[in-house]
């Protein structure tokens, strides 16, 4: 997503007000060859002891001032906030960074990595996670913004980046949709979806779901080196930690 | 639904099917708007006392040999069977009649109302209940299918049909689409949907949801007429008989 979701787009912010009124709500999510997946999305507003087990344990990665990118309802920037962290949550959806402040992110801003990059800010911690490795979007989207998170980061910069091997395990729908997408050039793992809730709907976009090996290859050249893999199952959070950081580290 | 589905096209029978395997499941009900809906499918298999009351209550009214149309996975028309009643169940999803027949349905058929229509069949009760009233569709197809009913009931021939009044606590959305609806000559509340599950989306089609007023014009001069609603609320069973049947019973 690289613009601010228009109120009729806000599919993800309403489902997530709904949510925190405490109704019972359900995720749709529809893919371009006319899937659609439903989940329930408790998920986003749940408390550290009932986040997957790679992301409690990726949280002894974070260190220092942190960005949390697609900070939705404010899940992982809360929990660092009450660690002592300062957090800046940054999210594409109006509803969602209501939300966000609502429960208590002190710095949820509507808006794209843009913002925070124009305004010369720099974060220790950057935050990709409950699968928002995603956002890379695929190889050539990917690398952009991982270059671009190198202006955003300071000296010891690292990245938190949450996804899932697509190919563990995967249903024989999900191999024929895989092998389209590599007979259109692109990365096995990338899903075009768009999430529908009541009447609204979010433009489509491109979420990447990729394995460790795909991970390790897609950040080569852009400044960032997977240094670790946080694992549970197919789930993972990568660690990525800035190439010329671990040069540094190792002279000294 | 006027023929029989595809495979790609049941999504009504998929979702039946996971249900039955015991899946979590959840439908997803998209309207030509854009909107989407999505409800927990359990009540397709509910057992009678888990009904809502106006269908429980509506049991009273079921004599003789029942038609059970749009018979789903056989909720209606199981129970029918087990008090003793013969019932012969129809849809136009495959699979929904393949769960209803290993549900212990007996009489479980693929297909239209046309083929119990050519087969020369008739039927004491036909049962359109579960919102199945909205199978009338709208005014010119609610009265074609009124007519053809006629064809398929005995002389004491009797309709169940079940709808809610979609005017009752119509929330604003509801009430633009119908204010929609009827600037284009519909009746108010036909809402044009589709069932999509996984892979798999059915035709769209129409859907008749109609206050008792409106239901009890719409049969006029169709050879029905409906002589008592089973109420609760919004929600309703428009019990209907033969007009012929009720002259000859007041010329008795």
């Amino acid at each position: 997503m690289r613009t601010v979701l228009k109120p009729a787009e806000d599919a993800f912010g309403h489902l997530l007000t709904d949510l925190l009124a405490g109704r019972r709500v359900v995720e749709v999510v529809e893919r371009d060859d006319g899937c659609v997946f439903t989940g329930e999305p408790d998920y986003y507003l749940a408390p550290f002891r009932s986040w997957w087990s790679q992301e409690r344990r990726a949280m002894r990665f974070v260190r220092g001032r942190v960005l949390d990118l697609g900070c939705g309802a404010g899940r992982v920037g809360l929990h660092l906030q009450s660690r002592g962290h300062e957090v800046v949550g940054i999210d594409v959806s109006p509803l969602a960074v209501e939300v966000a402040r609502q429960r208590g992110l002190a710095d949820a801003r509507l808006g794209t990595l843009d913002s925070a990059v124009r305004a010369g800010e720099r974060f220790d911690t950057i935050l990709l996670l409950g699968n928002n490795l995603g956002l890379l979007a695929g190889e050539r989207q990917g690398r952009h913004l991982l270059r671009k998170l190198t202006r955003v980061a300071t000296d010891r910069g690292r990245i938190l980046a949450g996804s899932y091997d697509p190919y563990d395990g995967a249903s024989q729908l999900a191999r024929g949709y895989q092998a389209r997408n590599r007979a259109r050039g692109r990365m096995g793992g990338v899903e075009r979806l768009r999430v529908r809730y009541r009447q609204y709907a979010t433009p489509w976009y491109d979420v990447l779901f990729a394995s460790r090996e795909e991970v390790a290859r897609l950040v080569e050249g852009t400044g960032w080196v997977a240094s670790r893999f946080v694992d549970d199952g197919p789930g993972y959070v990568a660690v990525l930690d800035l190439e010329a950081n671990l040069r540094r580290r190792k002279r000294e």
